[in-house]
């Protein structure tokens, strides 16, 4: 059967709250640099107030993907939970007016829509702090099978594997795909991430990713090496592609026993990391959908990531058709 | 006795969504280019949802200037009304992130927090769309006199004028402020509001007013001419006070019978207007309170206002302090 949709993503449907801060807030609330730390509610509660003031705006890792995904011009759709809150209303409200297609009915009651806290120092990091809220509740029940087989790639999201139900919504969803003979894809997302999973997704990789995506810090920790060679090396035998990034020093694609470096696109101004790795992501998977080359697939990735770090927040601020 | 507090400003407690559109949306939708339009909660669900994304940050004219003034080192405090939600939450965290002191009880019951929907067009110039949810329902006992009293100014938002509860508040502010012997100002907010209020507000300003902020189109609409000097000129003979602003022209300040022309700051860039009269008043009035004269709190409001004009959203995203 012909592919309907280019990708469906399936993630934690949050909404970020983004302020800047010096590296001594950092250090003083004793915060996780540069990584993504689960928070509960009443560390959510203490750390929200004492954060300077900022904006909010829909985020969330497969979902900023998505939306830069439909901003290239793909046709992409979403699987995430959230409430029937305002931060819902927020988040499903940002998703369409992007184009990505969103179905999946709001939670009526249980923990509020997720947010994820986000500090981004001087040096343009950020680091993040999410409370899960409802969107760990994404169950298989939410996972529309037919829209799922209709994806030419199912896009997941590592950060969802913490929580049991949505690991369960995950493999669900890659099933669907595999039998449907669509790829299936995965993000390892945060390299402590990949240190709680780290056999499961040894496991997975070896028998149910057909693509990766992953930064330098994720590779080396899944095979608990500090070297990226050897690292690239390992993957090369277990996916058939992997697109590995490496920040400023560009992307490295794994594929066909072979190893494609491409330089990063020119940025002016560094604001934001934010949503870099996600927009990569998008511009990679735009560019295979359309059919070019690993090269291409890992330029246009460049170019989306760097737009997103160029300002404040994970979703584009231009249609990123112009800048292709 | 002492005044403990620079400013108190009362207003309609809002939470701005802000999108970039293009002209062609303004005119589909039928919006008051420039104006600001009050909509029901119908109308605010439909023309949310045709929205581009964007981003939601605090708002609310007279809490963007109470954040203004304590990004200037002012001490200010802030009476508003927002609903126990998600998008209440936002304003009062982010009211209190920049230092301004707000302890309004929070609604349980009744309509949810405001929203203002914000199309930003190419030329900066941005429209606003309100639905004022509880925050039209602030009351006199939302009031409380001693802050008012404590202040050296009490700072009033003719937006809060359309509600007869609201306007009820603000005449008791005003009340007790000239009865502790403390300055009354008023910003007429909107010349749609001005042609609502007209006679009311003559009468007001010629009798309880001391400090007068307006733009261009507002003091016109007020004396219901085209020519700025005669609407100057009036305003001299009727409140001690009178700031008025002329977007790049400037600002006129009209007192002791004289008028005092003050350029615009220099803006290298002009991305969003959003906030830019509300910002000029706080640097005026940070500048009254410490004693400069005239000339001097027409630059500082221009300064201000020119750090808000640079980019999207209402509230400072650098320390005042840093540019004066």
């Amino acid at each position: 059967m012909e592919s309907s949709l280019d990708v469906v993503g399936v993630g934690n449907a949050i909404v970020d709250v983004i302020a800047t801060v010096d590296e001594g807030f950092i250090a003083r609330h004793n915060l996780n640099k540069g990584g993504m730390t689960l928070i509960d509610a009443d560390r959510a509660t203490s750390l929200y107030a004492s954060m300077p003031a900022g904006i909010e705006a829909s985020g969330g890792s497969a979902a900023n993907t998505m939306a830069g995904l439909a901003s290239l011009g793909s046709n992409a759709a979403y699987l995430g939970k959230v409430r029937d809150d305002q931060l819902g209303e927020v988040f499903i409200r940002d998703l369409r007016a992007t184009g990505v297609g969103f179905n999946v009915a709001p939670g009526t009651d249980g923990p509020p829509t997720a947010r994820c806290l986000i500090q981004v120092t001087p040096d343009a990091e950020r680091t993040m702090n999410t409370f899960l809220g409802i969107s760990a509740m994404l169950s298989p029940d939410d996972i529309d099978e037919s829209v799922v087989a209709s994806a030419a790639i199912t896009y997941c999201e590592g950060y969802l594997w913490d929580m049991d139900i949505a690991k369960e919504a995950i493999r669900g969803a890659m099933a669907v795909a595999a039998d449907a003979g669509r790829r299936v894809s995965l993000t390892l997302s945060d390299s402590f991430c990949v240190d709680r999973h780290r056999e499961e997704w040894l496991d997975l990789l070896a028998n149910n990713v057909d693509l990766l995506f992953a930064n330098e810090a994720e590779i080396c920790a899944l095979f608990e090496t500090d070297n990226f060679d050897v690292a690239a090396a390992k993957i090369g035998e277990m996916v058939e592609i992997s697109a590995l990034t490496r920040s400023s020093a560009g992307s490295v694609v794994v594929a066909n026993g072979e190893q494609i470096v491409v330089p990063a696109a020119t940025v002016t101004q560094v604001v934001d990391a934010t949503g870099a790795g996600d927009l990569y992501a998008a511009g990679f998977m735009h560019a295979l959908a359309n059919g070019a080359d690993l090269t291409r697939c890992a330029e246009l990735g460049g170019i989306a990531a760097g737009e997103i770090i160029s300002h404040i927040g994970a979703r584009p601020h231009v249609a990123l058709t112009s800048l292709v």
